[in-house]
């Protein structure tokens, strides 16, 4: 099957993807979005967002769809299927679909996103959005006076830690290590902090409760036994994982796998964008992935505009 | 009259400082946003924004309500005052008001904005709003069918032309000089539209209407002689300022008059971040404004506890 050359392939449809989408759109560019199932992104199975400036208390499955909605509004085309390789052939770009079929594109735009790694306890698929959370940034605030676990050891774990130290009444760090991994200073301030208790090897082996998070079973691994604890909220913070596998070898990526890009969401290949989680970033919030789309548009545009200007000459 | 020291004062409420009260208040920082008049910035006179994804057409004053209140839902205190005056000492700031009160701050985050530059010529202010516009994607669609002005020589210029020449009857675009700032390519654009006359080497001298812009005067530089044109519209085009006042001579500032400030929005003096049009940047948008808001209180966090760490040791 031929297929036209479209200007643009965007490749996801979280927050990033969308605006990129509106933002394509208005620019009067040919695009198609590809989604492999939902459009939303990791907003969608967030109780709440707070922070996204003009929908205050925003249920987030209710923000994907506002999102998905303004872009259905502009006429944005969208592909539901998935992608299994893209390949580089310079002023053009291939993007191959499950079942052979494969769409040519001036420009692609990444917005796949990372996954807060899971910690695989029985119970925490069960109350994700109901206690058990993967950022106390976004949701620390709905934990005021309460008690609270922190799961990590790393900079984020520790961070989360303090963050919610002063605003809950207590918080357990719990990390399966001895010794804890993030900067020492973090790791003062966490042992300084009155209200935080560090239990070292040990490990979460349950989330329970009654429709929400009510308790969590703590096993200490040095000696062996189990206890339980009263929590409203565990925070789980073991690691993200960037949604990566379409473009290893095929952009620079970073050593945690994020796709090297700056503010501009150029990537190390002309012609191909990443935004949202996926790039390198000092902060992975909704705001920060929205604006990545309009700013990954704005770069294309530029970039197009060159291009045209070299085939002229 | 003694001050506490806070942790960070706001100056400026639009949606970057808006966004940045957000995320400071639910960080717990004891803040204070200072604004001098109205909340909400540029857009607040805008007719309808329609790329703040999940707000699709929402009216520009509107959706400065909508962030405003999400603030005010969250309890941002702000003050009205006219600053005139920032001081730095290091790890605190002196924010000083019209009046003579000084607030003492750890953080300062500069939200000031920027301005779209004034032509200053007679008209201009009284047909704000009734013909006089500085910006084409936002008021074009009033025009349908009128012949409008253009004036301006850079990119915007010309991008406002080769949209308005697609509505519009016909577009003048006056430029004091000869030849066109602007891409080439767009430069080939303008002059290959056939509704788009150019006018080179020309400036307005006075703008002229009964209530709303009915026509203006063309002042021919090289001949030395003026003519009168029928327009409904006039799009000023000629470049943005920022609004920097406070700062010159504090924080590093490009030759545009833009706090030089990178995507963690940190300025030159350390305590002191930029954010939203008034700091470097590809692209001023609502989105890439409240993006910045997150980012700098982000960065403030950080540089809060590294602060503390050197008061320890």
């Amino acid at each position: 099957m031929e297929n036209s050359m479209k200007d643009l392939v965007i490749i996801g449809s979280g927050p990033a993807g969308l605006s990129a989408a509106v933002y394509a759109q208005r620019a009067m560019l040919d695009q198609v979005v590809i989604e492999k199932g939902f459009s939303g992104g990791q907003i969608v199975t967030t109780e709440q967002v707070d922070n996204y400036l003009g929908l205050y208390g925003e249920n987030g499955y209710d923000l994907a769809m506002r999102f998905k909605d303004h872009a259905d509004q502009l006429g944005v085309p969208f592909l539901e299927a998935e992608v299994t390789q893209i390949t580089d052939s310079g002023d053009h770009k291939e993007v191959h679909l499950e079942g052979g079929e494969v769409l040519t594109a001036k420009a692609v735009i990444l917005a796949t996103g990372a996954n807060h790694k899971p910690l695989g306890v029985p119970g925490e698929t069960e109350f994700s959005g109901a206690g058990v959370s993967y950022c106390a940034t976004c949701d620390g605030a709905f934990f005021r006076n309460r008690t609270v676990a922190v799961v990590g050891g790393g900079d984020v774990a520790l961070e989360d830690a303090l963050y919610l130290s002063k605003l809950c009444e207590k918080v357990y760090l719990i990390h399966r290590r001895d010794e804890l991994r993030g900067a020492k200073l973090l790791q003062q301030r966490v042992f300084d902090a009155e209200n935080i208790e560090f239990l070292g090897s040990s490990e979460i082996t349950q989330i329970t409760g009654q429709g929400m998070v009510e308790q969590i079973t703590v096993a200490d691994k040095k000696s062996g036994t189990a206890r339980e604890l009263a929590v409203s909220g565990v925070f789980i913070a073991v690691g993200m994982e960037p949604q990566n596998a379409l473009v290893q070898g095929l952009v620079a990526l970073d050593d945690a796998g994020y796709i090297i890009a700056g503010e501009d969401c150029r990537t190390s290949v002309p012609g191909i964008y990443a935004v949202g989680d996926i790039r390198t970033k000092q902060l992975r919030q909704v705001v920060t992935a929205v604006a990545d789309g309009a700013v990954a548009v704005s770069s294309l545009e530029q970039d197009l505009l060159e291009q045209d200007r070299k085939t002229v000459i």
